[in-house]
């Protein structure tokens, strides 16, 4: 591995933000792998099948995903000027990108997903398993309480990484798992029950607890304090806000738009499951055709997907987007920040918000 | 509430255990309705249903349960000397009974339960709900979706509780909680896989990874160590071991033969579902025909029921149980504990292992 001037002297550059960024982002995905490897060999130890659980948490992990939350992590932390050789951010780093990883695992269980990263799901590669070897009981139990077991085993996995994180810490990490969850709660609950289905505020709402703050705003914010620096949390939270919702307008537009064989999971998901999210509450604001497809229910995602293409919504949300990517980049315009940060948390942006997967 | 006399004078006698204990238990009751009543009011200010999931976790501890595991970890900690004015062990004792929790709802939806500690369990309350308001998608998915999110939530809040602790308790910590992961994991592949049904060692490994350890053994071992006494972990785990296995051979017979009027929970799940319980794996080395009947799968677990019951199994299993009290109270006979803990710890193990429910 190269090594990274990373402690310059009186007159020698620091390292660039992009070069420091990428380097941890590798010691990232070292420390992964390391651990997963060590995990496996240490479990199958006292009985052999118990590496098939800790494989499917691995396997999900290296097989891909943006680290965005890592990234964000990395970045606030060394945009708060901590100390790039102090590797105690990336236990944070990797804790993040496995609490996602737990997210994923139970949500597509929720979803009824069947791919992730363009491989089954954890829940529906074991219910193969059990149809295939002809095992008893059901097999959609039998996988479904696997990927429970296997989230679970992700949830603490990711805690065991963060509980070396500074006692200020504790208490963001804390409310960044308890927003996500209810957050989650919340989007299931209204899909099922639809007592509010033409809300744009409550899709709002889901949108920045269960997604954006803990995949933007949260993580910086993560960093920004292990670098003993809470003072950044205003700046990092203006500019979290609007960039996650930038984030999440994007992926609800790969969802409903995009390419599943570039995203690596089905197309027009949250459509199908009535999911209220930001995209619709957005055209529903703009288009009452829209409306009314989705208050009469079941009226498929077909139809919803035609009406949002034929209308001009999607240029609409495109121009929304734009507006959050310049509100975000604006809110850390005055921030203080290390050299070279401010450009590449607005670098950053772009690459979230006009990503196309 | 009465005041305890917890720091004596020179002359003064301490506190008796039972009384000390007492105590702290009930500061421990208190501690969990507190937390659930402000998280409660917290989360419902943001979105008014979100109460519902934090409630869904706070109905199921507040429902009762035994606490078995916070008054070992309480016990292990005063037994080891710990100081009983600092209540910071308490915050220990409430995480184990949160995990506990989490670890119900997650695994009462892989065994479909349907009832649990005399209330229906947190999926089926949920599926009942939506059945009833006749919501969209299916029912099933619904509850056991909200009931996976439910347990996150719980796992979540047990390790805020953690957090605060010594470091030295982080390994544990996350070892306690993995065992418990992994060990489930086994019991669930085992009853559906079937790979090896006659094999009393795995049976014997699965209780004590999936309940042996995390019920007294690792509880007693956190307590010690966040008294600073990590030298008392070889007789805690002698005794932790024989009487969580005398717990787990217990919770097997209340299953097989047990009135579920008293335990809260449906008789016979266990055998039903073809666990390879403790019980089984014992019964199957003492007698021929048992082992017979679980070979046959299928064949049902009301024969199972009274084979065991015929043949000698049952009295012979109480004998083990006899047996394992004497070797685990032997274990601690020794041990350099705190005035009157040893009397007091052999007492805890005749509850647990000769308990109705």
């Amino acid at each position: 591995m190269t090594t990274i001037d990373t402690k310059p002297g009186n007159n020698a550059p620091a390292a660039p933000p992009r070069k420091l960024l990428g380097h941890l982002m590798e010691l990232l995905e070292k420390r992964l792998h390391e651990f997963f490897r060590a995990e496996r060999e240490r479990r199958s130890k006292a009985y052999s099948q118990a590496a098939d659980l800790v494989g499917s948490v691995a396997d999900l992990v290296g097989a891909g995903g943006k680290r965005v939350r890592p990234a964000f992590c990395l970045s606030g932390y060394l945009a708060a000027g901590g100390d790039p050789e102090d590797h105690r951010v990336l236990r944070a780093a990797v804790a993040l990108e496995l609490l996602h990883a737990a997210a994923l695992i139970h949500d597509d269980i929720m979803d009824a997903a069947t791919r992730r990263r363009g491989v089954p799901t954890v829940h529906e590669r074991h219910s193969a398993t059990h149809r295939l070897c002809g095992w008893r009981g059901e097999d959609r139990r039998y996988g479904e309480g696997v990927a429970v077991l296997a989230g679970d085993l992700a949830l603490v996995y990711a805690d065991q990484f963060m509980a070396a994180a500074p006692p200020l810490v504790d208490a963001l990490w804390a409310e960044l798992r308890t927003e996500l969850i209810v957050g989650q709660f919340v989007d299931v609950h209204v899909a099922a029950a639809a007592e509010f289905p033409v809300d744009p505020q409550l899709a709002r709402w889901i949108a920045v607890t269960k997604s954006g703050r803990y995949t933007i705003h949260r993580p910086l914010e993560l960093g920004a304090a292990i670098a003993g620096r809470p003072d950044l949390s205003d700046a990092f939270e203006a500019y979290g806000s609007a960039i996650g919702e930038a984030f999440q307008l994007r992926d609800d537009l790969i969802d409903a738009f995009g390419d599943g064989q570039v995203s690596g999971k089905p197309d027009g998901l949250d459509l199908a499951q009535h999911k209220m999210t930001l995209l619709l509450g957005a055209a529903m604001q703009r288009d009452l055709g829209i409306r009314d497809l989705v208050r009469a229910g079941d009226a498929g995602a077909g139809r919803l997907r035609s009406r949002l293409r034929e209308t001009g919504v999607r240029v609409d949300i495109e121009r929304h987007i734009d507006q959050l990517v310049d509100d975000g980049c604006r809110a850390i315009a005055q921030a203080p920040l290390a050299a070279g940060w401010r450009e590449e948390l607005i670098e950053m942006a772009r690459l979230v918000a006009y990503r196309d997967r």
